[in-house]
């Protein structure tokens, strides 16, 4: 298969690309590095597609939210997840649909919060139940057998060292763990499920 | 209790007052009459609570998003429901935790497609999903006791005559049993939760 994976030189997405480039063949892009694309501009995402072409998957492990104490929240500060790791995700699906085959898959990420809050995490929080409710939804409006899925891991253990005090308590997982539910995903046959690695 | 009602001239919104008025206070608030407000401008709820002083409770029954095929969709049409009846809601929390007396609360509403999608529903799921997650996540960061819940009601009984074709096969309730579910946000004492009304 080929495989666009959005946010491939994070952490996550380095992990995916060790997982899926012994059996398919790997497009990287990133806001800044491989195939460049700004998610958050619908256009650089169809222009992303004018240059690669079709897929068979697209993997986003991408995506930015303001974390703050809900009493300093501003609706400007909402604004920067739904913008970035809300609708940047949605534009993949928006602008891809007519770029991926017959069959072929969305993988997007959201996170443990969705469910399971911790402090300042109002806006982590909106946006993971938007993208999650938005998988289950728009899974049954795909044309062409066309599938999405979300990974929905906890926290990271290669992110511990910066994240562990907002997370004490938490079990973390491997990027290489959570990238194995991207595995399901792209190359098993399910649709409109969330992917909780814990 | 002194309980503010958004969105009162409603059929939920008028059936959340019959539930309420006999024991209440109510201020009835929306877009075009009563106390006149707009809940996507984040000023203007700010201006309703300078005329209204504090309240006891915050009770909203509003909100607008676009209902198309995805494949229709488009980043504006997304934007709608996020700015309506996502951030419209949220802008209710954000204006209001300085004009909630100690161990007041709010009710927002969701409805039953965040879990269980129609035709046409990506832009209500993903702003239902994201307001229940942000009400879980909320509740944890509340001052003084003030306490979040949302109500998801499934179709409503008194909309089946307009809505009756798209949710086929779905059991509709009373927009009077969805009152009740307020009232127990209101008048009980439990938070974060989502009371789902099917």
């Amino acid at each position: 298969m080929k495989v666009l994976i959005i946010g491939a030189e994070g952490t996550l997405g380095k992990a995916i690309t060790a997982e899926l480039a012994p059996r398919h063949t790997i497009i990287k892009a990133s806001r800044n590095s491989g195939e460049k694309v700004d998610v958050v501009d619908i256009a650089s995402v169809k222009a992303l597609f004018g240059r690669i072409g079709n897929v068979d998957a697209i993997v986003s492990a991408c995506g930015t939210v303001h974390y703050g104490p809900l009493s300093d929240m501003t609706p400007e500060l909402y604004d920067i997840g739904l913008r970035d790791k809300l609708m940047g995700q949605v534009n993949l699906i928006l602008a891809g649909q007519a770029h991926v085959n017959d069959g072929g898959s969305f993988t997007l990420i959201t996170g443990v919060l969705t469910d399971d809050p911790i402090r300042y995490s109002s806006s982590a929080c909106m946006v993971n139940g938007a993208v999650e409710a938005f998988v289950r939804s728009a899974s049954i409006e795909m044309p062409r057998g066309l599938r999405i899925n979300a990974v929905s891991p906890t926290v990271l253990t290669e992110s511990m060292a910066e994240y562990g005090p907002y997370f004490r308590g938490y079990k973390s997982v491997s990027a290489a763990d959570a990238a194995l539910a991207y595995s399901k995903s792209v190359e098993g046959a399910q649709t409109g499920q969330i992917y909780k690695v814990l």
